[in-house]
């Protein structure tokens, strides 16, 4: 079916499935559409699922006690999230997150979850490259935060993430990189005035 | 052989295996001695292994271009550690990683790792298991260091890494937890003021 198109693809990069492993793959999903400002998840809510962003766009963020937003990460068409401390250990929810954009996501539960990997176990294999990229990431971001300029920031974000530049607002992008709305301003008015 | 006990037990946490499973995995590594500061991997160069702590402590981290040390994390007896950058891209390694005290590594080269998830794919579900632990530990991390404050950060660490306060100079967790060693100092001492 068409709506599974992308995720077949998306798994197809590190892992063959034959057609029944994909029909069983499938059954163990179900597709949701957002409204633009939908939550599929809420901080303090238990977080059932790993999201699959099939069309559109997502913003996971955290709140903090004086009401800051923080954007943990943007996930667009093609990409995987969720609160995975949440997810995994069966704890609430620290992340928000809400969609960008009208969009379209397929989701798998922690139980299917668990059951895909025991029933197809090469599934182990796509979550360890999903899982080490996503760790290298985080260590990366880690990295940069401490050693780099927001300037320099901003410039591997572009680098890195061409699509959100396009899709996301600005203050958003602000919030990723860990600046005001305002200095991200001054910072892409000096970078065209180069 | 006495010297693989930890690391097999450490596999074992997660997968099961069989006699001759276990002498090919254990033909896969090998055993460093590290002497008090001794380097196991330095910035620039090319990261061609992951570390087992088999005895002893080490420690990761990043060093800016004003010549500050930021510790991105603790490696105690039993823990991985790895530039996972740098290791899984073939990219030069952007962190150090320094033996905190006398110490003793098992180490998997590159390809040795790639080699053992060939020939045993229930690898594939112990460093799945692995990297899902390291991504939600750099998850929390950021969300902590966004929501909480030194502080908390520091009684957070000390519930979460009792071994590290033990073993590690307070410097080095001022490092890791971003705060100045004199700012470490004060939160110590109002701590047992309490």
């Amino acid at each position: 079916m068409e709506v599974y198109d992308l995720i077949l693809k998306n798994i197809a990069k590190h892992i063959s499935l034959d057609e029944s492993e994909q029909s069983y793959f499938c059954s163990l999903l179900t597709s949701k559409q957002l409204v633009f400002k939908e939550f599929v998840l809420m901080e303090h809510q238990s977080c059932q699922y790993f999201y699959f962003v099939n069309r559109g766009a997502l913003r996971a963020y955290f709140l903090n006690k004086e009401g800051k937003e923080s954007t943990i990460m943007f996930a667009l068409k093609d990409w995987w999230v969720t609160d995975m401390h949440a997810f995994v250990k069966g704890q609430p929810a620290m992340l928000n997150v809400v969609a960008l954009e009208q969009s379209e996501i397929l989701r798998i539960s922690k139980t299917n979850f668990d059951l895909l990997l025991k029933e197809l176990p090469k599934f182990e294999q796509f979550f360890r490259v999903i899982f080490q990229n996503a760790y290298i990431r985080e260590q990366l971001r880690t990295i940069q935060n401490l050693s780099l300029t927001a300037a320099e920031r901003y410039e591997n974000f572009i680098l890195k993430y061409p699509a959100v530049i396009q899709q996301v607002p600005q203050k958003q992008i602000a919030s990723y990189l860990g600046i005001t709305p305002e200095f991200l301003s001054l910072i892409r008015r000096r970078r065209t005035e180069k």
